[in-house]
């Protein structure tokens, strides 16, 4: 399936001079969303995954779906303030400006298979700070899967040492 | 399945005196998950659905492995800023504060039949915000599917004319 027909250039969002790659029409679509879901499974090296851990918010479109068809737990990383239990946190400076992510610190345990996706790599901030907040907590980041990559912003350097997929190219 | 097991009471969170329903516990647990989902299609009376629509952030946990399910196209409703394309907008007030939504204009044609999810029915300010703009837009709202409902806050008298259905009822 043609992804990418699917995905919409918006020029100049969130800011002046950004192409924006919005997936609403994609999601919309219902072959296009399901496919996409199962393409991502795909390129997965390996099925045997505890945990998907996804982002705030675009990660929480694909991550719980992906779970669901691992047999998998979802985890969700959220916004600052957002999770109401004991947290960890990171700091990390993204495309747009800078921001703080959290995880519950009882989501994952030692040795747990963990699968990390959001919707799209950019510069690869968001992704790293929640690979070593992983990390930190005990799991094992098996793979990092999103649904598209901007290639020249470079994420896949930043996300250096960890095995990074990507759905779509651009 | 006993559901109410994999919610966690978190008192005075997000303010003091409130008692918290946090679905994390739910999420990670992959029987939870899945039959959660499972659960909330055997809700519907009509499972001829053409598009879930889900609300930021909680309401894409489930939104989108319900439109995969039902064959249908996930649309997101997000908060202000967040959509690229043309929006319409709802303000409302809702159980901590006020806010305003938005979704694509493009995103609900006239005659659509339209399935709306959040995790949690509060007071329905949110819901019912919601439910007027996929009807400005031409939608028809089929019902609205919630993971768990607040009873005390009669979220379901401000969807009054909807079809109204929770998993769990605190």
């Amino acid at each position: 399936m043609d992804f990418k027909k699917f995905v919409r250039d918006v020029n100049d969002f969130p800011k002046q001079g950004v192409v924006f790659k919005d997936i609403t029409p994609l999601l919309k679509n219902p072959e296009a969303l399901q496919k996409a879901n199962e393409a991502m499974l795909q390129l997965l090296d390996s099925q045997k995954i505890d945990y998907v851990v996804g982002m705030e918010s675009r990660g929480f479109f694909f991550a719980p779906m992906l779970a669901a068809r691992l047999q998998a737990g979802f985890i969700p990383v959220r916004k600052n303030g957002k999770l109401p239990h004991d947290t960890i946190t990171a700091s990390y400076s993204l495309e747009y400006g800078d921001d703080t992510l959290e995880m519950h610190t009882d989501s994952i345990s030692k040795g747990d298979r963990v699968l990390i996706h959001d919707d799209v790599l950019a510069t690869g901030g968001t992704a790293r700070a929640v690979c070593d907040m992983v990390e930190k907590l005990g799991g094992e980041v098996v793979q990092c899967v999103f649904l598209l990559e901007i290639k020249a912003l470079k994420g896949e350097e930043k996300l250096n040492g960890f095995k990074v997929t990507s759905l779509m190219e651009y």
